[in-house]
């Protein structure tokens, strides 16, 4: 394929799913909700017209809160990366560019998400008044607008990039390989800025928005017996904030981060590896290496219109049909992107391939489209399987979460034994999944192979990022329906929204870890190569290969398989002592303040956002240092070999973590929504709901969860990416170094 | 050194400890207890004679339940142990009477320990009434007798079975090593008995004693408000009999497998690889490979005088120095044995020799007695270490377990979510430790360095499963001073004897693991030896070496990283089923028979001791076989370098979550304790004990750390170490089969 042709279908492709974004956005926007808005007297029961001026000042206050947190985080974010970008310029000048553009690429991505959901959040509530239909279209068009919008700019720049960097570094007149191959090493450092934003994004993120959402509950519905989101608790806006914060901001960047790391990996592989035989020896050119980012081009294209059904044909008429529509846009955006995927290769590809080693030996030969095209299926069906799977696990209408609940009948303790225990069991299906796919594309096309199997479970991205942006409005709209006071049918349905949108967030949550594990792969693939092609003199002196019997690279797997522990202990610790400090404002308002519980005075929101806001910044820097040194400083001070052993020790414990993490928590948030929603029966035959000993032990459940799904689940991802891609731009420095061993 | 030396010295000692153990049973049982024990009626407060009579009976009770249990455990397992036996005859008949020995002592010395455990109980809660010292003294006997005579029996007959088959197939007069090998191959397999009976005492052990624990306390503590063992809860019995079942034999069987492993990995690597260079060529006779069974020998001796120091000189007349008089003896122990291990290295050893690989080439040269002492003192002192720094996480007198003592002002989450931190945290000190470990003894002695470093760590395993029996033996001691109504004066004694006890339990636990982790790597290093020395015809074909990026080995260890966490669903879920029929009958005893919670009627002991034995021995085969079907089944199909990736991917995943586990748990039960003990301050700095939120915000805390710490955590040693002696013993049949994929 032409360099030209295949630009001209990205463009277009990122040109679609922006004004697609853009429409949504108005569909949103359109909703213009006013304190004489028509017939709105009889549907809220009989009560006044305040309760909407109530719902339009909270939506004002988490939008306010929100912007102050991402402009602080902003701030303090800029200084670091600049200081990053600054040292990358020794590497090189362009690096350093990548690096700023892929970091502004996930921050700009981050802000708009960060608007529309907040945006989206109370008019969803509102329409929650009319019709289920209503409110979930809301809550799914504001999750497409951030779906679409990450993903098409994050595209668009990144080939952008590419087109002016090829145009000034790669000389077309000579047949020279080797600037493509330096190009695209250059080009590797978007990933790193995505990753490294990522990193304070998840993390920050994370923290916020759980001592926000512990110090709230911990207060309000263990001490004082308020109903979650009331507003006479002081940190329910900051929790409301905390939402957005963590699952639109951080999540978003996590993924880009992750689509941006797996198109640079496999561009760097590719341009370096990837080989068309002719008459007169191997030649490569720019255009054939651009399959992954075509395959990326028509996901976007295919989800408008899976995603356009949701909108336009499906009707969210009914509470069992939320889940349901939001799984089948998983499922058809899979099928139908299936037979794409396969028609891509043909076109993209060259029909006849090999894989070349730096020294110029052929790793794999008589390489077809179809190699390709069975990576990228293989990721993008796993990660269906995976999608589908952490549902099963994590949704009460299946028996696992059902179990949970029930345990609660014996108290909080049985619950939380249950739980972790379904936690442990929920990473079976999803490693062997990841572990097929890492062992199939390895053996088809090498760590290309993995990178093209991350970018297929990626290439419905959008979808994921939108029903994954649903759950927190969705959650949002609860917490604004609740604190202005509108009937009951109203948070019925924006329960039920919500706890589809718990599910959704647990799927979301499989996606990432499941792309970051194969990201992490290829990265470490690329690490491998690059420190094996480095050459002293006329010798290789790193070409051994990672053994695991290898002292270094044994003792290093089990350090690295260490690193997740200690950095969730650091993390979960941080929202402890957030929460902490978050507990005290609380019972200090409500104790100097009495008037607050009694509902006659308004509690200072602001301070709680605040402490949200410090706590966050402040306790993100211990783990933060973590993923960064670590790995500097084993290479710097071990070697190359060192690091070859910590990378893959990190990856293959961090993975199991994070899924049993993410999974456990997810089951407990919604074994407390199954007993809410009255389906809990106790040995007797009773109905337990809120307030019976059993609702207890589920918030009890439900609370420990919420740092392990938001904080340190999560965070892992970007410890197990950013380790390696850090490692892979370093590698040159480690093989220097290495001053106290040299493996 | 001659063999003949060497085994004369090896004979004394297990002697010595033997005649010691004898000694110290002795001295248990000559505290007869009787009706009319002089001058107890004012001691015991006013009270009556009866008490002492209850006394007697809850020993009796615990003791037939314990007999009991072992007696239904050991014919299902031999059963089992017949088949697997039998199944080995195929390999060899040799290999199969040396499994067959291994599991025999393996049970003997169970056996042993429950006889002494359940003789001493009771008598600790006696001598309890007339001082702390003497109570002391009794529990720490009792585990003096647990800890000599497994060490002693099972170095005595191993030591006998390397005589009969040295004289058997070593034939003396032809210079022929591969006889050496071939004996040491077999005598393996004494390992491996040990390990497979291990399984069922570690997991059915596990799970029998906290189904009943948590059974006992959900329906006791959080429903009926009872104390911990009251005598009105039926599942006490069991509770106490559980001790006994998990951590005296589970333990006892757990330790003896690592002794066993690591001894036969230490001895079948020299053999194979150790040689003396002389002027003909490289020669090795079976003297030269004693120093680990030496070491294991002067190991025996070192610990009976500091095992008599803590009887006869120091006095524990204060709670205060319960803990720090079990500390000094690990410390008294490591600093004595130090010099002497160094001694036995230059003793021993030869002055000069090198490690060849199976083919004739030189791996190691030049090496020296101080390489081995090097390992040996590494082990050693990283396991002292490791034992500091586990109750430096465990015990209350620091800061980690009082920060989780406090989290619960603000709940059971807070409380919940700071005991996981923790467990996470408290990995790094003990993985650095063993990573230093293994990559210092693998860079001077490859996996020979591993065992001995392994056998180090256990040399001075004789005090380490005193202080570990202790704890058992304390707990129930309290538990049996509950049950008969002693006066209070006596419980605190038996609470303090019993709060140190989870400490030295956690120690036990960390030494375990620990172990664990270097037998594990021995084996695994036994395992890629064996592999890579497999001929067809003339060719090597598994010569690469386990390399990290190879696509197999990848995915496996992947899945490796996976089973620990698979096994813990397996085992928690197990013991929250059998909790949850233990909770049915309590709670249908005391609804039909009101006369129990009014006290005017006995409880129906026996059963809840048959339910706790029935369910242990169904629920383990579940995890049992995951463990046995595994390796087994992917070595079979996917040939052996998939498992090359299994067995890291297991071991340094498995690693981790055991020491996270273990510790969590017991920093749990200790939060729990220094509440009880009125250490606890809330803000306003009044004193909260039994009864108070906080108190029942621990006891939730303990009650989900029951699990953790005695069935989940524990058992993964088994997992790390049985799958990797297993891949050892089948490597042969794993290279000629992998029907679906040849490495």
């Amino acid at each position: 394929m032409e360099f030209a042709t295949a630009l001209v279908f990205i463009f277009i492709a990122c040109a679609c799913g922006i004004i697609w974004a853009i429409f949504n956005w108005i569909a949103v926007h359109k909703l213009e909700i006013h304190h004489k808005h028509e017939g709105l007297t009889e549907l809220l029961q009989g009560a006044e017209q305040e309760k909407i001026e109530t719902l339009l000042e909270i939506g004002e206050h988490i939008q306010d809160g929100a912007q102050a947190f991402l402009k602080e985080e902003y701030t303090d974010c800029s200084m670091f990366l600049a200081v990053m970008a600054a040292l990358l310029i020794f590497i090189s000048p362009w690096s350093s560019l990548a690096f700023i553009l892929g970091a502004a690429t996930s921050m700009l991505c981050g802000y708009l998400g960060m608007a529309i959901a907040t945006a989206a959040n109370f008019r969803t509530a509102f329409s929650a008044i009319t019709s289920l239909a209503n409110a979930f279209q809301m809550a799914y068009r504001g999750g497409c607008v951030m779906g679409f919008l990450l993903v098409s700019i994050s595209l668009a720049i990144l080939s952008l990039l590419i087109i002016i960097y090829n145009a000034i570094i790669v000389k077309s007149d000579e047949n020279n390989y080797e600037d493509l191959v330096r190009m695209f090493d250059y080009v590797a450092a978007y990933g790193l800025g995505g990753s490294t934003f990522a990193l304070f994004g998840r993390v920050g993120g994370g923290i916020y928005t759980k001592a926000a959402d512990v110090g709230a509950d911990l207060v309000g519905k263990v001490e004082k017996n308020l109903p979650e989101d009331s507003p006479k608790n002081p940190a329910t806006i900051a929790d409301n904030v905390g939402d957005n914060v963590g699952d639109i901001a951080g999540m978003g960047a996590d993924l880009f981060g992750s689509f941006a790391e797996s198109t640079c990996a496999a561009l760097v592989v590719s341009s370096t590896q990837l080989r068309v035989q002719t008459d007169t020896g191997y030649t490569i050119e720019i255009g054939q290496l651009m399959y992954p980012l075509m395959v990326s081009a028509f996901g976007i294209g295919i989800c408008i219109l899976v995603s356009a059904y949701a909108v336009y044909i499906s009707k969210v008429n009914h509470i069992n049909k939320i889940e349901s529509t939001l799984k089948f846009q998983l499922l058809l955006s899979t099928i139908a992107l299936s037979p794409i995927i396969i028609g891509i290769a043909y076109w993209a590809l060259p029909p006849d391939f090999v894989m070349r080693a730096a020294d110029g030996s052929v790793l794999l030969s008589d390489l077809k489209p179809y190699h390709a095209f069975l990576c990228s299926l293989l990721g993008l069906w796993s990660g269906l399987l995976i999608g589908y799977f952490t549902e099963y696990m994590t949704s009460h209408s299946y028996t696992p979460v059902r179990e949970v609940a029930q345990s609660c009948g014996t108290g909080a303790a049985t619950n939380i034994i249950y739980g972790l225990a379904l936690g442990y069991l929920s990473t079976i299906v999803p490693i062997i999944a990841i572990a097929v796919t890492a062992f199939l594309s390895m053996k088809m096309l090498s760590f290309y192979g993995v990178a093209l199997a991350a970018l297929g479970m990626l290439s419905n991205l959008t979808i994921g990022l939108a029903i994954d942006a649903y759950g927190p409005i969705s959650d949002n709209a609860g917490g604004i329906a609740e604190m202005s006071e509108l009937g009951e049918n109203v948070r019925e349905y924006t329960d039920a929204l919500d706890a589809a949108g718990n599910t959704t967030a647990a799927i979301g949550k499989g996606f990432a870890i499941g792309s970051a594990a194969l990201v992490s792969l290829s990265l470490y693939g690329g690490y491998l190569t690059r420190i094996q092609t480095y050459k002293v003199g006329d010798e290789f002196p790193f070409s051994e290969g990672a053994k695991i019997d290898d002292p270094i690279i044994f003792a290093m797997l089990l350090i690295g398989a260490m690193l997740p522990y200690a950095f969730s202990a650091f993390t979960m610790k941080s929202v402890g002592k957030a929460a902490l400090q978050m507990v005290e404002e609380v019972r200090r308002q409500l104790h100097e303040h009495p008037g607050i519980y009694a509902g006659t005075e308004e509690p200072d929101f602001r301070a709680c956002i605040a402490i949200s806001t410090k706590a966050s910044l402040k306790e993100m820097i211990p783990p933060g240092l973590l993923v960064i040194v670590t790995p500097t400083a084993v290479g710097l001070l071990f070697g190359p070999y060192a690091v070859a052993g910590l990378l893959p020790g990190a990856l293959v414990s961090g993975v199991q973590m994070a899924i049993s993490a993410s999974n456990t928590g997810g089951a407990w948030d919604n074994a407390k929504k199954y007993i809410e929603a009255g389906f809990y029966r106790n040995e007797a035959g009773e109905v337990k709901k809120k307030g019976s000993d059993e609702h207890k032990a589920a918030v009890i459940g439900d609370t420990v969860g919420d740092p392990l799904k938001d904080t340190s689940g999560p965070s892992l991802n970007i410890l197990i990416k950013l380790m390696a891609i850090l490692s892979l731009v370093l590698a040159g420095a480690f093989c220097r170094t290495g001053w106290l061993y040299q493996g």
